[in-house]
């Protein structure tokens, strides 16, 4: 793990979601930028002294020069945004899998530059839009898929928090800090931190890709740098309409997330604060509920389950979802196998490209006051 | 009442709002545009023949014509759009009250004539915009005036409905057909028919006034000459921003009105299908359920309730609170008293008149493909 | 109307039910045992005076003295519960058809009375178990009867209310007083004024009859001359069980009813609260969400509605539901036509008697702290 | 862990709860009754084979044998209940710390002698009523227990599923058929397996005991030799009363556990479907909905917290909430030192025990038709 150290949020999720169906074991990790902090870390977690490194940079080329076996399996970059891209090339280049967290660069050239090095070397390379990970988004994906609500004509993605309603950044609280601060969180603070989350979900679930899109970003408390409230208006290839917002100054929100699609013949709405529920309303029927752990659902979302219906799983089981089929990828690959295509349902390197490239888009139409084109096209090597 | 003859929807509710409480009772009408269909109605309705007229003019003329006493109390227009000026001129020049069905006129014009003419005669003029007539909306209102949720910075509201979502307007159904025909409805259908209930309750509960704005319209169902989906983006005077959409072809939605609006220390919650509750929110501080009936609200919501709490109340009594209030209003200006302030709480003409200008600012904006201003200002004489 | 006088609840109801859909008008009425208020109340209803009555038996007398047309077509009793039997007695014997408010009596053998006293006079007489008015619930009905959820086998139907978790009785509250009195309400408070209406839904949608019950009633507040909680097991003749309890101390809830009914192969589940929904869940497939207002409903909900899907409706109109079934049914009566069956989906004076009995069952019960013989049968004449 | 084999359900739910926080290691087993069987779990689990046990007793004694510092830290039973008693008293004699599956013996007697074991040898003992680790369960204790609805004076639990709906037990499901046989399960099915969590629950929460009850259990699937649904009624001590129903043929349920309480000044509501959020309604005030991960709520939920408010926990949560208090204390005992208080919150051998004389007396109940005493009462040794 690069990332992670003492004070850190995500570290200890994906630590967890990794652990949980005991799939994986911690082995080495790169904690913090301190090496102090680094050693602290590694010892409260355990691990052999050895393989807790003072940069990723050393842990990649030590551990790289383990024999097969030895090393680790693959390596979870969970540190500030701009330090993705150094760290998760470093072990990309040397072959070793990587899980990244999002957004998965600052910048645009970076993103292409990552996809374009992971094409090459042929690693495993994940992007933990984790919330691609709960069963019932996996069966919207598949029911929109087969046709379930016809054609998709409209979306509704939001995600709206409010951690940030209050200067706490300037008042050093650790996540806060970074998050808005241009140096370390990119262009953009809740575009990059939970608009490209909705995005992919959007995308995860419709197949559907930008092609405009017209953005409203505003900074609404005094003094921070970056926005942290977004408000989007998007054209879809083909025709379909969206709208996304997200916040981070959306007072009494906790993490709201959901989607709606509609299409033709009905439509989908989830939340992430009811997630083990997913209702699909068309007209002149009535809702269905479909739930998670039923034999009804496609075999995507029920091998996505760990409990039976009703006894609630939550947002870790969706990360542990993310990281099981990267494992199982890997896994196969080990082996000389081919991955089960049910295994490769996970976010991509390409899928955080795509990623960055919407952050960008946003803040250029926000400058622009107008729409803009936001098409993705891979940029050749 | 003009309007609302067989086949018609909107007048039946008319006249349940205006009897529920036993204020008023229907002596007069011209129903339809058919003579015949007029005098059915009036039948059915159990009305003194010589009191259902064959036009509006007519019964206009000659219902002022009568004694004071004897005459009408005042006029419901509840015809398709283009006909509401000249109907509402009509009896608002002879000195008659008028309630109107929303959007006031097609015409920006004929709005702001409207205007101008009720002030000149002193009438009373209702616009119904009903979703103001919940009790919990009132003391939303009321809370975002006391400051309950600090200074307001955004505004989320929406509006979806699917009747439309298949061709039913090209297949003859009545109340379709003219609410996609342009010489009927104007230059919009969901705009005109549902964003302008949006665009108001947004307004009645925040006192925010839009300034600029950016729609998104979509015509979905082919050969259908008006939109039938429109999302926008809205700045406020003063620096909150907004969402608004509407939709008559979001397959599944029955009439899913929302409402949510956040402040610097709060965020209220209100959706139609559970009208009597409303939910506040305030970070590090419980989410709280406030509902209909209860003492801890204001006067104005608790006035506005028939039933103890847990009863369920709906649409049909907020209706009613709106044609109470006029009703209220009238008498108190029959009787040569000041109306009570609580009386006073409808949606007036001006409400009516920023209504069409908000539709025709959504549609330049829609054809200019940019932002516009959107600040309303009554013209001139 | 006999009650409903000033400071009464129900009688307000009641009319508002009679006259929203302009099928009846109130014409006369014996409003309180005290003249006085009875002529202030028929005063400010705008009755003619001379049809505003000192008491029921002169009402009941000269009501039927005058000619057929010129007469009232039924009387509603809004009483409290130990004057029902008079009142309705009077006007039934008359052959005046009547509206009575639940519990029938305070007595079995005056409910069984009535009920013998109805079928020799040939009068229409309902009882307001409104509950069994909304469209939601004869939807649950008719499935029921349908099969969709197999044999039932378990029911849970509960009621619970908070009004009276502080001693307002002792205080003087006037609603709460005489339901409290064992005078006036007879031997029950929370099994007479809710539990019956509990017992009356759950046999409306399930169509099964108690059998035998086991009472455990409650008086939680001191002084207070009834119990004011409820529970009870229930064997419902065939096999099924069942779960009764209301509580009129039940500190924050409103008015809570809810039925779940349980089937050899599905679930159905409805709450006064969300009334215009209602679920059915059958295992191993997803739920469904049936709403109010739609064509997949059976013609009894359909037309039980006034609205379109999503527009909220409530207490009133399924109030409204019962006395326009029962207006049809006269008018029928009164044409010399036979009833529309769907216009006979009342509850009868059959009902009421059920009701009586149950309550005297339960109070049996909790006396003998033990399960009782509850099985009804109509008392010979 | 004793149990756990190759199809087991409720073995993974503890060996995730145990490895969530990375407290623990599976480092032995007896997996099966067949020794092959319990061999290829522990090589599917990665387990040294010298540890995998062909018995529990050969697993108690060879655990035991083992310098400490080597030996297991503590025994997860998790076998069908028959076996309980055997597992737990045999690790439990030689010292070594237990926690066990509920319900914890299916003999009275099995249960006090266990207790009196544990008592006497000092060892730290725990049952997996899990649904006590939930955050908002523990909130609503520390609500309850300051007063915060008054005195309780009503309790509703209820647990309803419907996995036995169908006759899987004879068709051979495995989960279904040990719970229905008398040989594993003891004298009952649905008290034993999901009753007794409920009554913990409650009792958890609330603090009550129950005094007498009177429970009416009935099997409903022919053929079943244990009852399938369970009511009660209940009486506590000091006057409380309260309803408890479960069942395992509710269809459409899939594991609705919700627990009310009835307080003079006010109630709680908690469904296990919506783990995250606890209703809070009082008299006269706003219902308030308090959710997991905020800073108001009391220590003992907050820590029982992993990820901020918003972000769904659920079941694997809550028991691992369990084990780490179990855990916590187990450290805190091998180095000497005193529990934090907080570590000691979970259910005990005295809350197993308590479960077992419930469950019998349910079923004495119910076989003589009517109230019986069932105050718990340690038997002395």
């Amino acid at each position: 793990m690069v990332g992670g150290g003492p004070g850190a949020f995500i570290g200890a999720v994906h630590r967890r979601a990794a652990v949980l169906d005991d799939l994986a074991e911690l082995a080495a990790g790169a904690f913090s930028a301190d090496p102090e902090k680094s050693r602290a870390q590694g010892r409260e977690l355990g691990l052999d002294p050895g393989r807790v490194y003072r940069s990723y940079e050393e842990m990649a080329e030590r551990e790289a020069a383990l024999p097969a076996g030895a090393r680790i399996d693959f390596v979870s970059v969970v540190t500030p945004t701009h330090l993705h891209y150094g760290a998760a090339r470093a072990f990309a280049e040397r072959g070793i899998h990587v899980v990244c967290d999002k957004p998965l660069t600052t910048m645009v050239e970076d993103a292409e530059a990552l996809r374009t090095l992971v094409g090459r070397r042929g690693v495993v390379f994940a992007v933990t839009h984790n919330y691609s990970g709960y069963p019932l988004v996996k069966q919207a994906r598949a029911m929109v898929a087969a046709g379930a609500i016809g054609r998709v004509i409209k979306v509704v993605v939001e995600y709206a928090q409010d951690w940030l309603a209050a200067p706490v950044d300037a008042a050093g609280q650790k996540q806060a800090e970074w998050r808005t601060d241009p140096a370390r969180a990119g262009v953009s603070s809740s575009v990059a931190d939970i608009g490209t989350h909705a995005e992919h979900l959007a995308r995860y679930v419709t197949g559907l890709e930008i092609e405009r899109l017209c953005a409203d970003l505003t900074t609404f408390v005094p003094g921070r740098r970056l926005e942290d409230d977004a408000n989007l208006l998007l054209h879809y290839r083909g025709g379909a309409r969206g709208i996304l917002f997200c916040s981070q100054v959306s007072s009494g929100e906790e993490n709201e997330l959901r989607l709606r699609v509609y299409g033709t013949e009905g439509g989908i709405d989830w939340r992430q604060q009811e997630p083990n529920a997913l209702r699909l309303r068309r007209p002149g029927r009535s809702e269905e509920v479909l739930r998670r752990g039923n034999a009804y659902l496609v075999p995507a979302a029920q091998r996505a389950a760990r409990l039976p219906p009703g006894h609630p799983e939550g947002f870790h089981e969706a990360f542990a979802n993310v990281y099981a089929n990267v494992m199982r990828t890997i896994a196969a690959r080990a082996a000389g196998e081919t991955p089960d295509p049910l295994d490769l349902d996970f976010p991509t390197v390409e899928d955080g490209a795509r990623g960055v490239h919407f952050i960008h888009a946003a803040v250029r139409s926000a400058r622009e006051r107008g729409w803009v084109d936001a098409a993705y096209a891979p940029r050749p090597d």
